[in-house]
């Protein structure tokens, strides 16, 4: 149950409010569904708490759109229209990051992860974001293409109050020894398995 | 990643159209967190794509209201004044469930239990929603409130296109092997373990 009580209390010297009150580092990982679905899930809490958010979909097809997306524009235009909720802003990386002015750099998928990155740093400098959702974040790390010490070390550093959410398989162990919450989605049986297609308004 | 193809093709006689259409039985369990978060997420899906979607709490607590709730109070109120997405109904057992008329049985969380399950019943026969979301429904199967063979075979026997997502722990093992997809969250690491309370927006 969500109310639920901790099972120890830690001489850190933090009062039960800032204790509570501390960004958290969240991971959803393992083979199974639901990472993302869970992830944007917390975004929606998170839009109702009135909080900024900031979607960052590590994906490498510009065409692909899931149903969340055009959910979160009509949540974000509430926030502008009525200052219903919180802001929403959602950048896919595979349309080219919507701050870029490259959008032809599309082939280079190292490099525009590389530049994802950056941009997410330069915002939790500036605080940008309430909650941030790293989308499919796993895979440019573990690729190489983002460096996971500097993932690391910069998450560890932020500032302010910014809950950071990480989506995608096989986790880095330095990323899970970072988190302060882990989930892993285990599949038990999938209908892909008894030969269904994906289909809409489920798999997006 | 979603479009994902299936391992191999079923000789069942349908047509990729069909076999891609078919309405699924999903079960999110396991003692780690995002199995409602993810639930949610789903209806999100559901409701982009203009489904009237149905949700069920099977909670004891009456006062007990996540962000979600308000959240797609919000998304259903789209849906009558500008027809973007689709309904949503939201219920809760703890509170007395809304169509029933007797608010003062509140005491007897077996009862209400079985009321609620009724009422989905009847509703599953009307073909009421294209998404059920039974929210933690396997702690009232577990306790013996509503009977597994009669969940089964009512979910087994559903006509038309009707999704249905059901939550909680220890999903019972008929309640698995009936359904279409299982995924089991892990609780690999969690804040509360290290002392942290639940916060607003991450567990609310």
């Amino acid at each position: 149950m969500p109310q639920g009580q901790p099972e120890s209390i830690p001489q850190d010297g933090l009062t039960t409010r800032q204790r509570r009150n501390r960004p958290l580092l969240m991971v959803h990982t393992g083979d199974g569904k639901g990472k993302s679905t869970a992830a944007f899930g917390l975004a929606l809490r998170g839009w109702n708490q009135g909080w900024s958010v900031g979607v960052f979909q590590f994906v490498k097809n510009a065409k692909w759109r899931i149903g969340e997306e055009t959910a979160f524009e009509t949540l974000g235009a509430l926030h502008t229209e009525r200052g219903t909720g919180g802001s929403v802003e959602w950048h896919k990386m595979g349309s080219g990051w919507s701050w870029s002015r490259q959008p032809g750099s599309e082939s280079d998928h190292a490099e525009q992860a590389a530049q994802g990155w950056e941009e997410i740093k330069r915002r939790l400098a500036a605080q940008t974001h309430g909650l941030y959702v790293l989308d499919e974040f796993t895979y440019p790390i573990n690729w190489g293409w983002v460096d996971i010490d500097d993932v690391v070390a910069t998450l560890a550093a932020r500032a302010g109050h910014q809950h950071v959410v990480i989506t995608g398989r096989r986790a880095d162990p330095k990323l899970i020894e970072a988190a302060d919450l882990v989930t892993e989605m285990t599949k038990i049986k999938h209908p892909m398995d008894a030969g269904q297609k994906g289909q809409r308004g489920i798999e997006w």
